[in-house]
């Protein structure tokens, strides 16, 4: 699969995403409705959209009928961007920039980006449940998706990322941390696209997932250090700033580049029984791990 | 039904209830482990269990299996009680008492209080999919509790109510607020009991949740009026001091007491069709609207 390939499967992929989570997002005109703004400001700033672009190519994989699984995908999509908003509130990272704009909170005050968070999680439930019926394990996948994004999952790693604050943390520590607050939701995108189009064995498409997540947190802690503020949208050098334990500062930048090469050959080597069906998310995984943003 | 036969049942349902949700509770000794002493603390803080009881109960007047109906109780309680986390934050309404104890974010800090409510919301939808697969219409149900505690449901009431902060609102508004805020949760609650026990027609349950809510809501505010602080566990004279608006303020003491009465009434009314079957619930109506905390 050539580069241009890719990317106009990717932007395709994209521009469903964006168009269901538009239609998701559909509201009453009622004393309510300026939470939806904030919602989608924070919606629709300019993510990657990669957990669900990562479900809907896992469902296409497996034959599955990519309309059942728009609203699972687009749940991902306002799980990850939920934790975003909250983990930049002033308590927490206290950020006041994300993606090149100012987060949440910064534009609509704490309260409302509290809320605001609260309602994205909230939404990815009703339009699971509401929407998803028709497809295949659709209770069994949702319970996936929760495990998640819960305390064992993506919120038990923002909580140990809080508790080891200003604290140096050993690779173990480091790994667990990020299989929990970024790996799991990558796991279960994958892994629930796969079970929603009715793949009996997820197994392998769950080693894949587990990989690719470990491959992406590494390129993700490089990128901080030799990335460019305009290219990432926020400070470099903030890990290093913050004192925060990363693969980098553990192993160094060499290390923790063939580090991100083995993780994504172990990440593409689990989809060899798919065949030729693997093609976008081999290609993918590359574009991932090489990226410059 | 004698005021003590009623609180024999209601003590059985709350020691039911309360023993399920240290069963869900239940977690590994890993890193994360911190953030479920602080969701316990909030969730095992001396609550009435109301919305858990409805459903039991209404459950149990439609010839429900309360085993099937018990991880849905739990997740109402676990959302109601993210709400309560999340409310009492210093960006919402900076409560530092709730029920005479430190709020969440006092005691534990705001960060692990921020994350102590996602982890209950999100527990609330773990433990629906994950237990309630037998229940009648489960995925109907979680979707409809979705709904009531979102952008159209609770979530929103808290968005109206953090809009309001220092102006007055008319009576329309405040109904509008609280038929959100807290009248949402006790509809689906009470619905839902019916709706995962196979009843086909929830109308009347539905019509007596309303009344029963908005009934609940203005004793609530009449508490606060005439309450001492030892019964509520909070300051009194709270909303006063806010400058909120409640019934009382808008109606006065007399009409809102009136309210109440004509609103238990229709609540009841509307349980006619269940004869003997409604007689808990026809008591525990009494007893809400009458309560001194």
């Amino acid at each position: 699969m050539t580069e241009n390939e890719l990317k106009q499967t990717l932007k395709s992929d994209v521009d469903v995403i964006d168009g269901a989570l538009k239609r998701y997002m559909r509201r009453s005109d009622n004393l309510q409705s300026p939470i939806y703004e904030a919602m989608e400001y924070s919606l629709f700033a300019g993510g990657k959209r990669l957990r669900p672009v990562l479900m809907t190519e896992c469902a296409k994989m497996c034959g599955g009928d990519i309309n059942e699984i728009l609203p699972f995908a687009c749940a991902m999509e306002m799980i990850h961007t939920y934790s975003l908003i909250h983990d930049d509130l002033p308590a927490m990272d206290n950020d006041d920039l994300r993606r090149g704009k100012p987060t949440n909170h910064i534009k609509y005050g704490e309260a409302t980006a509290i809320l605001a968070g609260d309602a994205l999680l909230n939404k990815a439930f009703e339009i699971m449940t509401e929407y998803g019926g028709g497809a295949k394990n659709a209770l069994k996948a949702i319970n996936i998706i929760a495990k998640s994004s819960g305390t064992e999952g993506m919120i038990g790693g923002q909580v140990i990322d809080i508790l080891s604050e200003g604290k140096s943390i050993d690779l173990d520590t480091l790994k667990y941390l990020h299989s929990m607050k970024t790996g799991a939701i990558i796991r279960s995108s994958c892994v629930c696209g796969a079970l929603l189009s009715g793949e009996e064995d997820t197994a392998s498409v769950d080693v894949f997932a587990l990989n690719l997540g470990i491959a992406f947190q590494i390129r993700d802690d490089i990128l901080d250090v030799i990335g460019t503020e305009a290219q990432l949208g926020k400070p470099i050098g903030s890990d290093e700033e913050e004192n925060k334990t990363t693969y980098v500062t553990l192993l160094g930048l060499q290390k923790a580049e063939e580090l991100v090469k083995s993780y994504s050959r172990a990440a593409k080597d689990a989809l060899a029984p798919y065949g030729k069906k693997a093609d976008f998310l081999l290609a993918l995984t590359d574009y991932l791990v090489n990226r410059e943003k």
